[in-house]
């Protein structure tokens, strides 16, 4: 954090303009002219503090807390007598009002690197590097490169033969992006993620494995992010594909051909084989497996931990995991699943000799 | 892809060394005679393009194709009339044959790189480079560390001390191999993956963990593929061993002391736990986990996202992922696993409350 | 293997001081004065070997072990008439003690590095190296960070601004700690893992996601382990926190503002989702999912590929994974899962039927 304070009212017109015009804000009470550092929880905060009330649950403690001033829907307003006359400021987002105020008091997401080539890099010749930009030590940018304005190509990472690097985009450490790759403006890369690795595309012939060429690359949208040591291979033919604004955590494995469509959200250790197609708008929970060629409608929503092996053609949630239990139910019901054909068929040969008393019994005679 | 053409009777005898003798195939109704740029799909390939018929489900696409010439098999060929007259290449296995003609197509899988050390790579005194080899800027090649004729070392990628790699090995950017690991020829390790990280074994001693030194090393064998982020750890006394012609795709996870056969293919996520043995040819789908100490017979299939605790001697395909269903429904069927027990008890009470009414009935009495 | 020859007494007075005098050993029928040059498996030890009893099911074998000497447990020792009269040594934990052992014999876990920094390495100005710690060839450290004592930042590996790096600290080729990350002493990091990835934080707002600035560190404690390529991410406003003693195998996951306890083992492909807390102790199998915003007890254990969703307050072991089956019986049974809820119905209208015949049946008239 950086110490400095901001006033309200700049906090409410600098979201204005980062949201495009979409998220405006009311300060009330006093909140306008009210200067603050930070957000913090509702149960912590200060005077000096913002808070938020994003979930209906927590209105005992916006009731009660001691900030400075605090960000809130209007319904929720009206909810919480105690905030009468209190500093406020009223907007239909408060955690994207948050989000972005926060974005604000931390400098910029994305702020103007100091630019400039460190002579420890190594741009090779026939590579064109935005005088904006960014190249730190270690780094080497292939030939036939492009490094757009603002980037920010950090120590040790690579950017391969003829890739191009949209503005302000941002490459920490160690990450990798192969040649022919494009990433577009403002998208995130942490560190050690590789974009660009071979697809694993083999023809099997006499027990063997024969390498399919993989002569596709990868794009990755604007306003994306991709987390630690992710990866995202390259197509066979065309390009795998990544929409903008489309938000990859750590540990993520895309196969090549895939097509992840725009503003999805793919949670950490999620895999997805080749030549799969995810809609725009999707969610997929942490350590979702999505099976090859397979198409996902936009809006649909994956479980965590969940395998997915096919699709029909509407939206939906769909949720498989086992559910855990205690080391010894677990041994029982595991077992149990085995002898489910069992237990079904000894509930049908049941029902047949029931049907049989009955027709037999007394009020059948 | 090149923009050149190709004859295809170059193509036919490229194959055939390719394979080193093992997949003939015959042109027809002219196909020798005829240059064709690149592969396409049946139902996007125009006269410049090759196609294949890889199964005989297209068989409807390969009667309307319009290709330069086909790739297919005797018997789907004698089953399309459509084809009667038309350019072809005839050969038991299309889909191997596509492969091994696109490598030739794309000037080769692992062509000779541009031999030299790069001013910026570091080898240092004692390393042993290959005069063909190629090191790329950012290269670190340790003393002792022998690099094979035609091996290509990466911008930024790491060779241990005493490491050996291969002749004509492809090392891409970032790629690690720690000290003492082996990796055969022709294998290609992609962005940024980790052969030769420490085995993880501890003592449990009083609450704490005490460290087990882990002094073997990795044994990758020739012709392998491993995937972009994925970790081969080093094994505790005894190398961990990957066999010849084996492909791991990414973010693969490899215990130590594991022994993977030849030929083997390890999709995305796999996880495999130390001391395992794998025989060749087996397959493991994306996100099977592996559990240590446990021997899976050559020729086994594993399915995806499937846990592995145990295998008996014979070869078989295993598979075990908790389906996937809508959120309501996981809801209640996660909610009925954990009452199989109960279920299976009322079950059995049932059946026995039916057999004494059945002794005591009317047909009993 | 170094091939040098170690006293015994001198192996049992180096693991008392390793184990800070909480391991004794007492050395009986010669065995003090035996000189052994490495471990060997109970099987296969000669002359030169120790071996060692770690459990009650491999007495046969110790009973015929050719090992110059055997590291054994007082109860064990009694239980094996053969072992009387050899050369043996007794200790209360000989599995431990062999690892405290094997790291005397391997010459340290963590010798003194030859010292210095690397002409090819960049320590920018305003870093702290201390004068005992190595720095190699492509590495990078920022301004304002802190390089302890004997430490060791391997090839081309990274240390961010502010960040602290331990004494004695190893960090392998490519590693990654970000900026104002903190690594404790004596800690391990392997290949290519990324310490301080930008935590996975947005706020919904109309379809899109909004990035919430992520403030925090990453603070990794002492006498840690930390598998190749494994991410840890930076707290959003506080830090993520991996305790003392704790030991995370490859390709593990931990998101951001996870706080895990001390003395605790994650295998490898672990996923934690964000602000989760682990408590001391835990152990967590291989590939593992946790959800984020959960609380796990002192102690607990998760069993391998398990999907943990919550957690009462008892500690307790929860396991659950579905069956691996073959092929042909995944099929049935995972239609089955799907029915589980119309076999209960069934079962439950039998009763009904059941109860109604036995009312109306003979014994009832």
């Amino acid at each position: 954090m950086s110490g400095a304070s901001y006033l309200i009212s700049d906090l409410i017109s600098g979201v204005l303009e980062l949201s495009r015009g979409r998220l405006p804000a009311e300060a009330r009470c006093g909140a306008e002219s009210l200067r603050v550092t930070s957000f913090a929880p509702l149960a912590e905060a200060e005077g000096e503090n913002l808070a938020f009330l994003s979930n209906a649950k927590a209105l005992r403690e916006a009731a009660v807390t001691r900030a400075g001033a605090i960000v809130i829907r209007e319904q929720e307003l009206s909810a919480i007598p105690e905030l009468a006359g209190r500093p406020v400021v009223v907007t239909p987002n408060p955690y994207a009002w948050f989000a972005w105020a926060s974005q604000i008091m931390e400098g910029g997401i994305l702020p103007d690197p100091v630019p400039g080539v460190d002579p420890r890099a190594v741009v090779e010749e026939g590579a064109s590097v935005d005088p904006t930009a960014r190249i730190e030590a270690g780094a080497v940018v292939e030939a036939g490169a492009v490094v757009g304005a603002f980037a920010w190509i950090g120590k040790n990472a690579f950017v391969g033969h003829d890739a191009v690097i949209g503005s302000r985009v941002r490459m920490y450490a160690g990450v990798k992006v192969g040649d022919h790759c494009r990433i577009g403006d403002r998208t995130i890369l942490n560190m050690g993620c590789a974009i660009g690795g071979e697809g694993f595309g083999f023809a099997p012939f006499q027990g063997e494995w024969v390498k399919i060429p993989q002569v596709g690359a990868v794009t990755v949208g604007c306003d994306c992010e991709i987390g630690a040591n992710t990866t995202i291979d390259r197509g066979a033919l065309d390009d795998t594909v990544i929409g903008d604004g489309t938000k990859i955590d750590d540990q993520v494995q895309i196969g090549h051909n895939c097509r992840i469509g725009s503003h999805c959200v793919l949670c950490g250790c999620v895999g997805i084989a080749g030549s799969t197609t995810v809609g725009d708008h999707c969610v997929l929970g942490g350590a979702a497996m999505v099976n090859g060629h397979i198409s996902i409608p936009a809006g649909s929503v994956v479980g965590p931990a969940t395998p997915v092996l096919s699709w029909g053609k509407e939206r939906d949630t769909l949720v498989g995991f086992y559910p855990s239990q205690s080391e010894r139910q677990f041994k029982r019901t595991a077992a149990m699943i085995l002898k489910l054909g069992d237990m079904r068929r000894a509930l049908k040969a049941l029902e047949q000799e029931v049907k049989a008393l009955k027709a037999s019994g007394p009020s059948g005679s």
